[in-house]
Parts: structure tokens; C-alpha cells; sequence
């Protein structure tokens, strides 16, 4: 269903943009588990709008508040909630987008699916703002992998084109009162081999639908991606060598996955954000009420460029993916 | 779990390249469908080995025998399972990897995984045949979209690199004993507005974690895809406007979809498929007995190019995909 | 998994008895349903503790609070969640099991499951509290089937063995510190015939699944249930007819399921509710610390009698499985 | 969904009466597990028909064929499809019910359900000869259960009311063209204390969803169940003791379960086994033709008692739901 992912760990995300709080409920965690509350807050604080020049104004603490699930700061097996109490909403910026569609957002087709009851304010549960309670289910998880030697982590490969100067190109765009996409680049590293379900459960396959998960993703590859479709097998195949005892391959073009599974090699896999789509300058759209066309210049608060924000989101939820697909590995040994 | 798919209509895929059949069940089909069989079995042949110069000389009917779920053609609404027996085996040709993994196979991964006892034979449940079921299930699901006016339909976009030129890029990798890989894009058209769950159940998350069930695709990329990223916000918003009375955008860099949701524009991905990992040109790997590195040169019969026969196993995974949330459509209507 | 439920309709349940809150995410709701309120707190107030003299005098005003999931009290399509804050809690109560497990509890399942990690207080996870949440999603279920028709209710069918004398039942066993267990009979009205999937998700599959959720529910029988052991095919068959244009049976041994499928006729089912396990007698239990015999006298506040206060929670369970299900009702109209 | 079942195993039951085949697909088995296939027969034959005087007449080999997911006898990681050939069947039989229900079975709710487009013949994916794929699956769960040392039996405790005489009962049915029900109960022995999840995924949630999946089965309690319900605390309290260094009940009025998760004690449960339907005695139905009432004799072979072969269709439904709980094991421990 929806707004829910996992197997093996299960989490929930809930809210909209200026509902009274957003959240996300952990269903599978190991109990014991002693969470530090400040590491979490620092990836928390990664993705947390207000930070940077390049991000939107709007500024949340995105403080977790934790309902349920812990004794103390240890997991106790029960569903853990936490949320995050939404404080600076201006909902009135949104009064226009009730009639007039944004462009390159989910206004429309929201519209449509839930028969005009959707919650318009500030996108509602298709807003950005969502992914706070994915980074606080993924920081989580990343502490969890952590202890057990497995490191997820992400970085900005490209924004607009370009991986040298990727803050001209905010800024560039920030002028114009547009925006600008870029690709991150994720590495999942400790993971022991044999991870991984054939067919649609493999690591390619769950990964990449949790990704999707984050708004504003339109594309990802493993390994050498798009590219491999250029090569020559001679090329793209990885020989297997023994490093001691450790087998492993000369180059990594399959980006540590093979028929879904770890071949223990990092984990590498890449994602496509798109330019957000809120910006100033005024688009055409259409008005539902008149039937007509609409002009709209988005006003309310935004980000030139998602992209660095987007950096621990990915990270979030390559930790969920990879974590659920993590508890299968007692299932096949037969003891 | 491993190899089923799917909330609403549900497939289960099973067998190994060599086990005695392959098949598929699948679960939530509507009642009272007549298949075309006909229709069918030509799907079932643009994906068959054998049919061209280029593909594997392993020749199989590849004609679906069906167990349950019909009464004559027609769906009856218990499970359908339908599968083709193994009969053109020559388990001979994969001694060598029970010793030796196929650089670009799961023959390494499968076997740390299910702790030597994975079916080596043929790459076992991993081998490209297992996509025979898949189409099984892609087809019947095909003619039930067609029924709604809903159109699945894939192509070669690229191989080896070039649009132009792909029958000669085959050509040459193949007079070297070696493979290539290439691009295939996906539409799908005649899809209502509003179908795809937000979050983890949208189109994208979906339409990737089926499409990643297919062998050798390493990545997958929607309307713009990694193009996006290169783009300013206002190059990539698609203006919406009104075509009579229907809602349309000008462009589609939104490849149909907004926020996991369907535009009505038609939906557009793209996926990337590696090169065949069996060539005969020797390789280096490893000898799990000896403990050393080896030399191993694939025999078998192996197809130096996938992606011709990966065209409906695209249509298959996606018309799956679609299908699944378009089953959807009723739920949040309150009526 | 554990503390979620449901295909179409998903509820999650989260909370300890003495945790900040409890409360409960529900995914797949139709948007555009305006919840009454009023008459969801009516219905809470029938679980609420502390109403009766024959209840926990704990007091909890049990009044929810909605993070998400609505604009004003109409469904927005956005996943719902609700809470309500633990505010009367006296942990304290509950030190001596944290070594002394109390008899007829989780206390020494979830010691053993969670390695001393449990939240011990007030049963943690396990508290009947937790049905505070399940009366939530399923007051506001039943409010959905109620637009359509379709009536949910439960009643006391029999406590202590009597069907005549319950109150006296009840006050006797509490004179004594003891507690006294029962039956709820629950019926389900209005349903259109064929809702119900085969095999392992019929309505009583399902129906099941969910009426166990609930603490001190040990079996649950449907139609004649187990009566019907004893009868002969000729006794127990019930018999069709036409009650104008509609078929009805004669009799409705088969508690309006045939084949896991309703047929029209109301759905009948009855659930044993155990005593309650916390008396105020004293009772032979273990020490983990000191790996010895223990002595307990369970102290805190409890219920002499659960069943009173169980038979919303009966229509809770129900209402939420039989949604479900109904909410496949298109699926194999091939249309 | 409808024929499949479980989270960590997962088993998905194909088939008709009277189709080609019935089988089952397997999914989630440990690798390298080596079937006893006489063990597997033996226990084949406990549910076969035509093995005693009060069974039906139609005589089926009931010989599993295996598809796929072994290497000889052992399982290799990959879906394991067994199917059993339909030789035997004779459908005119049935050419009455397509338009005269049969009381008692699912012929009228199929009917409405799939819109008239069900198969009828021999009762179509409803007909009990789908319990000997579940018994496929539940007797390889049962050897893989045997080899850590669960037990799961069950026996006949009651026919007709009468737990002394059931042969008799059974006489007396058959001889007036009647049938009659009975009572089974069944014990899991061995089983580690600390498996099944919270909530909706307890022991007794997903034993009840499993074994309602047998057709016929009308209730289920475990330990004391309804008679639990008469019960004061005091009496149904299981006191914890010490017995060496294991922690044992007194008494097992809890039938093994607290909380949904088993303490250690023997698993107890009973289920309700309805008589069946089948009678050559005439009984009143409709006529869905002619729209008026029929009288149906139902002609076909059935048996006068269920209850013997269902014995170890309740053993399969139970092992498989203990099993796929039983491999959360690991879940919660931070290891």
C-alpha cells in the first residue's frame, strides 16, 4: 500500500505538509538497541530546511519526539513512533494552488485521485516535508547497520550538469528565481555477500522502490548504470579474484550486486533529482474551476536546488531497503 | 518475498533453467476473461529463443501448458498456473561452474547465498529463461489493459551505444565471441489520471521493482530521467493546458507521472541492460575448490545481445506493474 | 508482521500502556468521509476504563487526537493517524514484575522474546489498553460500513457461564479479588453476498485474524461453530430459497459464510473471552533474579471483568476484516 | 490475497477439482534441506481418498510431481512447485450444480462472487481436494519443524458428539445417506518459548487464519477456549514454576500461548469440524434458471465424515503457520 515499506523491518510514514504533526511508526526493530539520540539529531539536521542560503526559509527544529517504542533511549520490540510537531505553516501562501495546479508537482494529480479532497496545503502528504520522518526511520536503521559494520552514505555527484561547480550552478538558478537538478551518488559498504531475494525482491529492485519513495527522484542506476548499455561484455564483466581468503572482483561495474544479491563489494547506485518545481517565475497551468487557463507564479518557500537536502534522504532509505532485505539472512541456512 | 509480486493481482514465478517446468501463478485475475491464446503465443515468441541469428541456439516451444484457473480460455477466478516444461537441457555444459562463477552471474552470489546448494545448472532460478513465466503473466495481463483501452508497448531505443546502427553493433560484438548491451523505453498509454499509490506504491517505485526482476537491467530512468538533473526547473515543468476538456501537459518530461501518480499523459521509462555475461572469450575467476584463481570460458549457448529478447519482458514487468495499482482505482472514492 | 493489519484498509497500532502515547496509522481509507466526531467518541466511551463500577478505575478520557489524515473531520486520502497521550500512568505498580511474571500475562513470553528489553509497565505493548487505538480505526470503519449499509454489533452472549446473570456473575468474582471471563456474540448485517477471498483470506480467516488481536480472546467460532461437531449434514445444511428476487437460506448454521465467502445472510460469530489474569489473589510465580519459586499479588488497577468493555472492541476487529475484504468487491468483475 | 499464505515461508495453492492439476508453490524454504519422500507419502496418504470404507470412492494417487526447487531431493534455495495430476475426475457428475446450489458448500457464493464465470465442477478452487497440496507444503514444514524438534500432531477428539465411539457415529451417518462432524484437536511440542509477533500476527491469529483455510472448519480455540470463558482467574491462571532450569506452567489452561507468543507448554488447540455437506438425502435449493425453488440430491462420491482426512490437514496448517513464525526467531535479538 502506500505509505509503507518493508518486510522485515516495516515503517509508516504519516502526515501532511501542515497537518498537526508528521511521523513515522517502526514496525521489527531488534529490542536493546540504544539509539544516540544526538547522531540522530545531526542526520536529522542534514536534511532540515533553514540551514543553508540555498534552502527554503521555512525553518523546523524537526526535533523527533518519540511516542512509543523505547525504554529510555533503548528499543523495547513494540512499534516505535516519532514525530515531528509541524509549528511554521503558512497555509495561506497555498490558497491560489486549490484552483490552479503547480506545474511539475503532484497538485493535479492529487487532485484527481482523491475526488478534490486532498489536503492542498503545502502539498499535503506528497511534500517534501515527508521525508523528515524517513530520515528519522533511516538515521535509525544507519545506527543500527553501523553496529554491525555496514556503512550507508551518500554525496552530491552533480548538480545542473556539473560536478566541479555545483554551488555556481545553485546560485545561477537562484537568480532567475529558478531551480536546478542534480544526481547523488550512494555507497553501501560492510554488507556481507548473499544479501538480497531473487527476482523482485533482489537489492536493485527494493532499493530503488524506496528511493522513489523521496519526491522528486526520476531515475537510478547500479554500477555502471545507463553506461553499461554502451560496453561490451568483455568490458562490463567483473573477473572474481581472491584478496586472501576474500573473494572479490577487479572493477566494481556491477555496483556490488549480482541477480539481486551482495557480492560484497560496495554497493554503488546513483539517483536523478529533478529541478524543483516550485519557482517564481510565473508559469502557465490551468484553473479548475474556470475551465480555463491559469497563470501561476509560485510564491510560499522553497529551494533552488533539493539536491543537498535530498543527500541524507537517499541515505535513509537505501539504510531501510538494504536493512529489510539485512534480516533475511538467517532464512536459507538451514540450522 | 523473493519471487511473487504484486497486492492486487499477484504473480509467483518458479523453476530453474534445467528443473522439470517453469511457470507462473496468478493470483486476483478478474473472472470471466477470455484469453486470447493466439495473442498470446505470439507475445510468448518475440521473447523465445532461437528465433533469430542473434539469440541463443537453445530452441524451446516455449508454449504455455495450463494447470488451473481457466475453464476452456476463459478465467474463472481461482488461481491461473500455467508453465512450460524443461525439455531442450544440456546440463552438461555447466560443470565447469560449479567450480568456477561466471564473472557477471549469479553463479557467485547464489552460492554463498543458499550455502552450495543452489541449482548451478543453466544459472539455475537466476537465468534469463525464468523471464518465460514473466511473460506469460505480462501477456494475459496485456490483453486485460488492451480490454481498458490501456496500452503497453517497448522498443529498442539504443544498442551498444548507438540508435542507428543496432543490428551492426550485435554483428561485430558477436564476430568476437563477445556481447553487448543497450536501452529499451517503455510506454504505457490510455492510463487514467490518478493511478499509483503515494510514496513507496507509486508508479515509479512499482513499475522499477517489477522491471528490476528481469536479469541484466541495471538501471531505469522516467520522462527525463538523468536528464532532469541537468535541467533548470523552468525547462523541465510541464505547463498543463486544456485540450477540450481534458487536462494535458505541453511536454511530458514528466514521463506521465506526478508524484507516483498518473497524468493521463502517457508514461515513459527507460532501462538499461547490460551485456550478456556469457562470452566466449576467456576470463579470469576463481576455483572455490583449489582456492586459486582459474580461466573459464563460457560454452553453453548464449545470446550476444539480450536486449531484442528483453522488449516484452519489459511490456510484461510493466503491464504487471500498472495493472497491480490500477486495480486500485475504486479505493478512494467513497462510494 | 506484528502490530499491523490489512490489504486494502492497513491499520498499525502503536503504544505501550505507559508510553508517552498510544495510537494507531490508518493507510487506504476513502478520501471525502467526514468522521462524526461525536458519535466516534460515543463509541470509544464504550471501552473507556474507569465508566462502570465493574471497571479498572483508572480514568483515561480516551479522546483521540488526529496528527493527520484529514482537513476538518473529512478524509483526505493521506494516511490517518491518531493518538492519545498516556496522562493517568503509576509505573510503580508495576516494579515487582519486572522480576515476577504475572500468571495468564505476557510478562514472561515477552521477557524471553524481547531479552529483558520489554517495557514491562503495564504490559507494555501488551496491555489491553492497546485496544484504545484498535476502538479508533474501527469506530471510524464502522462509521464507513454504516454508509454503506453494512451494521457491525456486538453483545455479552454469556459471563461466568451464565447468560442470565452476568452482573452477579461479575460482583462475585470481584468480592473475592478474582475476575470472571465470557462470550460475545457479534453480527454483521447488511453485507452483499460474494465478499470474502478464497482459502486463506475467507472472512473467517480474516475475521479471525483480527479478533485475536485482542488480549484474552482464546476462540472464536462462526454459525454453529462448535455445535455444529455434533450434528449430521442433514441438520446443519441450510437450505436455499427465494425470498422474492433474493436468496436467503432457512437457517443460518453457516453464520453467513459459505466457503469463506458471504452469502447474504447476516454473518454470525462468537468469541471466549478469558478471565482476567490480574487478581488480587496471591499467586505462585518465578523469581528471574533469583531463579526460585516467587509469591505475587498482582496490585494495580484492573477489571474484574474484561468482557463488558471487550464487546467494542469485538466490532472494532470485525469491522476493520470485513472492510477489508469489502473493499476487494470490484476485483473479479471484469469491467 | 486469496490462496496464498505467510510472510518468511510462503505457499501459494493453485488448482481445481477437477482442472488439470492442483499444486503448490513454496517460497522461503532453507537451502540444502533433503526431503524424506516416503516420509513425505506416508503422510500423503493420512489425507488420500479411498483409503477406508468411509471415504469417498474416487480414488487419487495423490503422488506430488516436483516442478521445481530441488536438486534431487534437496531443496535449493529457488521456489519449490509440487503438483498431483487430476486423472480421476468425472464432471458430468456435476452438470446439476451449475444451476442448484448446494446447501452448505460454496456453489452459491462462488457463483455471485465470479459472476457466473467459477468453475463448478467438483466444487472448483473450493472443493477440499485442495487440502492435499496444503498437505504437500505442511509435510515438508512438518520434516523441517521435525529436524529442530517441533512436533506438530493432531487426532480425532470428538465425531458427532460422541468422543468414544466415532466409528459407530460414522455408520450411523452413512447408513441414512447423512454425514456428520467431529472435533480435532492438535499439539505443537518442542517449540522454543518466545515465537509469534504481537498484535495481529500472534500464534493465535495466524494458526486460526491458516487452519480456517481447511473448508469445513467452522471454530477454533486453544487452550481452555470457550471453556475458558466460565472460568474465574484464579482457576485459569497457569502458575509459573521452575523445573530445573526451565520455566513450565502447572497447568496449560493458556494452551502454550501468552500474548500470542508461546511460553514453552505444548501449543493446544481444538477446531470445530462442520459435517459434510454432501448428503444423497434430497435437500431444498434453487433454481438460479428458473428462479423458483429445486430440490437437489447431491449424487458425486463424497465422504460421510470429514474428519479423518482432515486430521493432517489441520497438522499442514498448523506447521505452516508455527514454521513462518518460527523464522522470525532472530528478529529481535541485537546480534
Amino acid at each position: 500500500m502506500s505509505s509503507s515499506y518493508g518486510n522485515n523491518i516495516k515503517i509508516t510514514i504519516f502526515g501532511q505538509s501542515h497537518s498537526q504533526a508528521i511521523g513515522v511508526t517502526m514496525e521489527g526493530l531488534p529490542a536493546g538497541f540504544s539509539i544516540d539520540m544526538e547522531a540522530l539529531q545531526v542526520f536529522m539536521n542534514r536534511r532540515a530546511p533553514g540551514r543553508s542560503k540555498y534552502s527554503t526559509p521555512r525553518k523546523e527544529a524537526d526535533v523527533p519526539a518519540f511516542l512509543s517504542g523505547l525504554v529510555g533511549n533503548i528499543t523495547c520490540g513494540a512499534p516505535l513512533t516519532a514525530i515531528i510537531e509541524n509549528t511554521n505553516t503558512r497555509s495561506k501562501d497555498y490558497d491560489q494552488i486549490r484552483d490552479i495546479p503547480r506545474p511539475g508537482h503532484a497538485d493535479y494529480t492529487a487532485h484527481v485521485k482523491y475526488g478534490g479532497f486532498e489536503d492542498v496545503s503545502g502539498g499535503g502528504h506528497f511534500s517534501g516535508r515527508l521525508t523528515a520522518p524517513l530520515c528519522i526511520a533511516g538515521g535509525i536503521v544507519k545506527q543500527i547497520l553501523a553496529a554491525e559494520g555496514i556503512e550507508v552514505a551518500a554525496k552530491i555527484k552533480e548538480i545542473g550538469g556539473s560536478s566541479t561547480e555545483p554551488a555556481k550552478a545553485i546560485e545561477a538558478a537562484m537568480s532567475q528565481g529558478d531551480s536546478v537538478g542534480g544526481i547523488i551518488e550512494c555507497t553501501v559498504t560492510g554488507l556481507p555477500v548473499g544479501i538480497g531475494e531473487p527476482m523482485f525482491d533482489g537489492l536493485e529492485n527494493k532499493i530503488a522502490q524506496a528511493v522513489f519513495g523521496i519526491p522528486a527522484i526520476k531515475g537510478i542506476e547500479f554500477g555502471k548504470g545507463f553506461a553499461a548499455a554502451e560496453l561490451c561484455g568483455s568490458q562490463h564483466n567483473d573477473e572474481f579474484y581472491f584478496d586472501g581468503e576474500t573473494v572479490k572482483t577487479k572493477t566494481n561495474n556491477h555496483g556490488g550486486i549480482l541477480g539481486g544479491i551482495s557480492s560484497g563489494m560496495p554497493i554503488v547506485f546513483r539517483v536523478a533529482v529533478k529541478p524543483t518545481p516550485s519557482i517564481s517565475i510565473a508559469q502557465n497551468s490551468i484553473s479548475y474551476e474556470k475551465g480555463e487557463a491559469a497563470v501561476l507564479s509560485v510564491q510560499g518557500r522553497h529551494d533552488p536546488c533539493i539536491v543537498p537536502r535530498a543527500v541524507p534522504c537517499v541515505e535513509a532509505a537505501a539504510a531501510i531497503a538494504v536493512y529489510d532485505l539485512y534480516l533475511y539472512r538467517y532464512r536459507y541456512q538451514n540450522k
